[in-house]
């Protein structure tokens, strides 16, 4: 038999391999972990790599399929259905690592995001009433359903209009009578009306529980919350599953548009990442699926309509019309999702736009903007960049594909905000040296948000790039060289990593990052443009998104994320969107306003705008092409 | 190989039989149709039958089960279980027989019953809209959800509450788009908010019906309507499928302990029985089910929950609570019920308790006597006999088991009012002859109820019966012989019928009947002594129910069904539930009717009630023991 050789790049790893294995079968062996979960079938398309050196063949003529890469480097093909004949080089893409998408435990909110005393009395989306009905007698022979609702009412007088599925009416007998009609009850708030969703022995219903949801684009974000009392008891995150589909929006879409199955396949990647999510936060924290009674979820309106299984291809044709902006409340059941089935999961808030979601108007809640005074701007960069301006008299919103560069993906050195990230970054020309700061205090795995936006700021003013973001090949440094045909800086050296291979970061990837924030820039310039603005009228500036609490303003506004405003008025709030989540899980106020904020706000399209084309291109240099917008940056 | 006999008896046939066959195969063979749903398989019970003569040997010695009959005349068994070793005599019993469970078209009901005009403008619990949407463009980008709830609020601004469910949702972005945005939208109409149920194309959308259905303990009715005139289809009525769990109500509920996939069986039979009677209609009138969009049923407590699938055994247990008195509108999906999935199924008739239905109040609404001054009496005789008091201001009611004798269940002679049905009745002593009507005047093949009560009225008369009920064994008749060892009185003689043998009533089925008589009679009676009212107080009595519209009222008096009432105030109504049913269908005033008609009605129990034991023991005469209280009467 032959004995051949694989090499995953980025790895170091070169895996012995016979001849006819395919390359998950090599990759398994060598602990290459690659993620997949139709179990090596070719269904799921989750196990993309990319073929860099050497032929496959594929595993069944019939059912082969190749794709161009981007860079032209290589094919893409499913590490199940390529079979190994000869040596051959082998690239796992971030969307198809496994170790991409183990659940990380998360940083707490900002404190000011999610106080509750904005909201009370409180009114979760699902609550549970320990009920001690009478029993019936030959006086009182009202029916189980309608003495279970005179029970509830006298706890609560609001519960009315209360409804009941006929899931949970046929389980009504026998619960009342196995438990002489001491009960737990939960109830949720749809809406139009309260919903009996669960009844159980009071003992098994010490607790109730939600579930505070952010579905990004890369990352997934969740809250485990007592629902009596509104603490957080677990918070975790993870990469999106759906990423093997396509890094952005636009390219899940099309994805989805291969074939029904692959709708479905888009569907279920985000049911399973919110599971798994969900199994981690029980594991750690000692609860049980059937504890938790409601979820309440924000995302942007594809994420959205995958997770509740909808096309979303008009969001991507002109004029770019969501199928809804508002969702209906569904069941876990319906989704399978792994809480009470009858568990209420409600999108409590609805888009503004195919392009400005419920993510949006859930971080505009979350700030408050729309309840003050003051004119502020609410800038949220994800893999899309929205941004909300107005206050409490008025709202207008604008959205720009930003691209994932800052939340990590497409930028090789760059990880989510989890334990080895590199936070904070200084880079000295005179010693050559970085100072930098990792959460966890760990050696270096990767840079988070934060770090990115620093470290850009301080390769400017260090001049290994220039202004136009393009590494100075002359740069006195043995950091900067040349590797796969392309600049790169050596951030930090393989020894000093966690990963035991250098963290560089490339031209390329100084061209992403500078694109992604030249687009954030542009929809802020136009947006306050179209208002008549001008940068020092904004009072408060929320900069939302993947950036940690830690980020230094300065060096936002130095690198020409944001534009030059003051920078007190500057405040980096973290994940908004689920800060409005979690308000909305705990509050009907707060779902209530949300829906409001809807129906105040402007949306204004950017797609078709020259405005916007033209300061783009202004924008894609460090900060501006001209820099007497930015007077307090010395460049 | 032994050759044996098996002898169905009533059917005439003595069919060969071979050792090792099952009484199913032996029947299927000789063309005795045995009623079998799950194939034979010992699983959903329909085919006992009871050996009278030889022994049977179980098919499968661990699955062996048989019962005691009532009158301890041989074994009950599943004829798919048990094996023919000898010759045996089998007698099928009604709930059995496949040919009682055949569809019959039905009479429509009494127009003034199901006049509209009372109710407009008309509002069905379901209704199509043809909407011509614009298109989205640069301008107009309001979603595709929002801009359907745009079209239809333009259409009829009471829409609104109106929501959407997951399913339905999920079909909109391509329906919309395939149809070029002209489709057709039904909406149902649940009561808190009007529900988006179907999106089709327009051409696809030619008519949209409804079915209203009166589920009866007996047998079940069924009219399909066209919604936008309300005009009645087709109409066809079927043994319920649940008789051969048991004959009432208590019966099936005793049968649904015996095992959880009891109250499965008994919820599939009622599904079986109404997708069967769909079918016929569908066949008849050229519909498909897709088309119909919603359906109204009303039915007492106990057959409604079985539909839903709830366990029952509440309403037989002292106090007889029922699950619920008012129910969730479900989707057809949800039932497995055989029209379009989203269509909304509504039991849109609350029940007052155990043992006053959704029938009843479904009839109510259908007399108008909530709306009157007269004071009137409902007197609905079914299975169950339920009597309802009152007028616009007040009313009250109360309910016995009847028996199912007068539907024709448990009176070998009788069946149900269609072709061939004996409907008038009169047995002249003279002349040892019959005068009598069938419907559709073809030779008889048994007595409906209208005839039931002319037959006993008519034989008192000739003092072939006494007024206790008892067979004068001196009656100078041929007709009256000993059969069976019990004294029968042949109404048909074999040459005379449509079904070759004769037609007799027994001593046994005259008490059936009395016993049935005595209960309404001392329901009404107790109930009007309560409300300290004298026969000749009442109005109106509509006496409802399983009688043909050309019962002669005189004789419903004389063998004292009902109280000595002036002839004029009696009306004959027929099935007023299946009425209530179609107007809920048509109009939500008259499904709100029925919600404060519920408000509105005490109930009067008279399961402990000693006046009742007294008077039923008094009524069970013909008329009464007391023949002062009926003074127009002449015996």
């Amino acid at each position: 038999m032959d004995s051949l050789t694989v090499t995953f790049e980025g790895y170091g790893i070169k895996a012995p391999a016979e001849a006819g294995e395919t390359i998950l079968e090599v990759a398994a062996r060598a602990g290459v972990g690659i993620a997949t979960y139709c179990g090596g079938h070719g269904t799921c398309y989750q196990c993309q790599v990319v073929v860099t050196a050497g032929q496959v063949r594929p595993k069944h003529e019939a059912h082969w399929q190749q794709w161009p890469t981007p860079d032209g480097k290589g094919i893409r093909v499913l590490a199940c259905q390529s079979v190994v004949t000869e040596d051959i080089t082998v690239k796992v893409p971030i969307g198809s690592r496994a170790e991409e998408f183990i659940v990380h435990e998360m940083e707490p909110l900002k404190p000011n995001l999610v106080d509750l005393s904005r909201f009370e009395p409180l009114s979760p989306l699902a609550q549970q009433f320990v009920l001690d009905l009478p029993k019936p007698t030959l006086e009182d022979t009202v029916a189980d359903m309608q003495r279970l609702r005179r029970g509830l009412l006298d706890e609560d007088a609001e519960l009315e209009p209360i409804t009941i599925e006929l899931p949970v009416l046929r389980k009504l007998p026998q619960a009342l009578r196995d438990n002489d009609f001491e009960v737990a009850i939960a109830v949720s708030d749809t809406g139009l009306a309260r919903k009996i969703t669960a009844i159980r022995p009071p003992a098994a219903a010490d607790s109730s529980l939600g579930l505070a949801i952010d579905v990004g684009t890369s990352t997934v974000a969740v809250q485990l919350v007592d629902l009596d009392s509104g603490e957080v008891v677990g918070r975790a995150i993870r990469r999106n599953g759906q990423i093997a589909y396509g890094e952005d929006v636009i390219s899940r879409i099309v994805w989805t548009q291969k074939g029904p199955e692959q709708l479905q396949n888009m569907h279920r990647a985000i049911i399973d990442t919110l599971n798994e999510l969900f199994s981690y936060l029980y594991n750690e924290h000692n609860a049980a699926p059937d504890e938790v009674i409601a979820a309440s979820i924000a995302g942007n309106a594809t994420m959205i309509n995958f997770l509740l299984g909808i096309d979303a291809t008009p969001i991507r044709r002109t004029p770019h019309t969501p199928p809804a902006t508002e969702m209906p409340v569904v069941t876990a059941e319906q989704l399978g999702l792994n809480i009470h089935p009858q568990g209420a999961i409600c999108v409590c808030h609805p888009a503004v736009s195919g392009f400005v979601g419920g993510d949006i108007t859930a971080g505009v809640v979350a700030t408050g903007m729309h309840k003050a005074e003051e004119l502020a701007l609410l800038v949220d960069v994800g893999t899309n960049g929205e941004i909300v301006a107005g206050n409490k008299d008025w709202l207008m919103c604008a959205s720009c594909s930003a691209g994932p560069a800052f939340e990590g993906v497409g930028v090789e050195a760059a990880m989510p905000a989890t334990a080895g990230a590199v936070i904070n970054f200084d880079y000295s020309r005179d010693r050559d040296a970085v100072d930098y700061e990792t959460i966890g205090n760990q050696p270096p795995r990767g840079i988070a948000g934060s770090g990115l936006v620093e470290m850009i700021a301080s390769l400017v003013e260090a001049k290994v790039i220039d202004r136009t973001g393009n590494m100075n090949a002359d740069f006195p440094s043995d950091r900067l060289r040349q590797s796969d045909g392309e600049l790169g800086f050596t951030l930090f050296e393989a020894a000093e990593t966690a990963i035991g291979e250098p963290i560089i970061i490339y031209q390329h990837d100084i061209e992403n990052l500078l694109r992604s924030k030249a687009a954030v820039l542009a929809a802020i310039n136009v947006l306050l443009g179209k208002l008549d603005l001008a940068e020092t009228d904004v009072e408060h500036v929320y900069l939302a998104g993947a950036f940690g609490a830690g980020l230094n303003v300065d060096k936002a506004v130095a690198i020409g994320l944001l534009p030059d405003i003051p920078r007190e008025r500057i405040e980096v709030v973290g994940d908004t969107a689920l800060a409005g989540a979690y308000l909305a899980l705990m509050s009907r106020q707060a779902r209530e306003q949300a829906q409001k904020t809807v129906s105040a706000m402007t949306y204004l399209d950017l797609s078709s705008d020259t405005d916007f084309m033209d300061e783009f291109i202004a924008s894609d240099f460090i900060p501006y092409t001209d820099l007497s917008r930015f007077p307090s940056v010395d460049m």
